[in-house]
């Protein structure tokens, strides 16, 4: 799953990012940061993993005030 | 772009969020943690722009010997 900074929320960590790379000469006009998280995750069909990789996402891995989750399913 | 940390390498975040997941009850058998930038670059073209941030990872966002990049490009 992807999990993004919202937009409108401070990411020092992707100011950072654009600042470095306009010192290295690249132009880049915008640069936010977040994570992913690969799971492998035992459920009976797709629609079963994604339900269930969604509970795990509000409950434990991205913080919902302040960023948003994408979760993309596939087979193993 | 999507960065990995590479197959074999030890990946002690994902395996904290493996062990949070199990004691929060899920069934989860394996997790990795990786970062995910979003970037806007000014290139004329597509693979322009893929080449560009290619460079990028390369000079400052992954690490080579530990990451494994995936760069996805889509217009504005």
């Amino acid at each position: 799953m992807l999990i993004r900074p919202k937009a409108g929320i401070l990411d020092p960590q992707g100011e950072a990012v654009q600042a470095s790379l306009a010192a290295l000469g690249f132009a880049v006009t915008s640069a936010r940061v977040g994570r992913l998280v690969d799971l492998e995750v035992d459920a009976d069909d797709e629609a079963a993993a994604h339900a269930e990789v969604e509970r795990m996402c509000a409950e434990l891995l991205a913080n919902p005030l302040i960023e948003s989750f994408e979760i993309v399913t596939g087979p193993a």
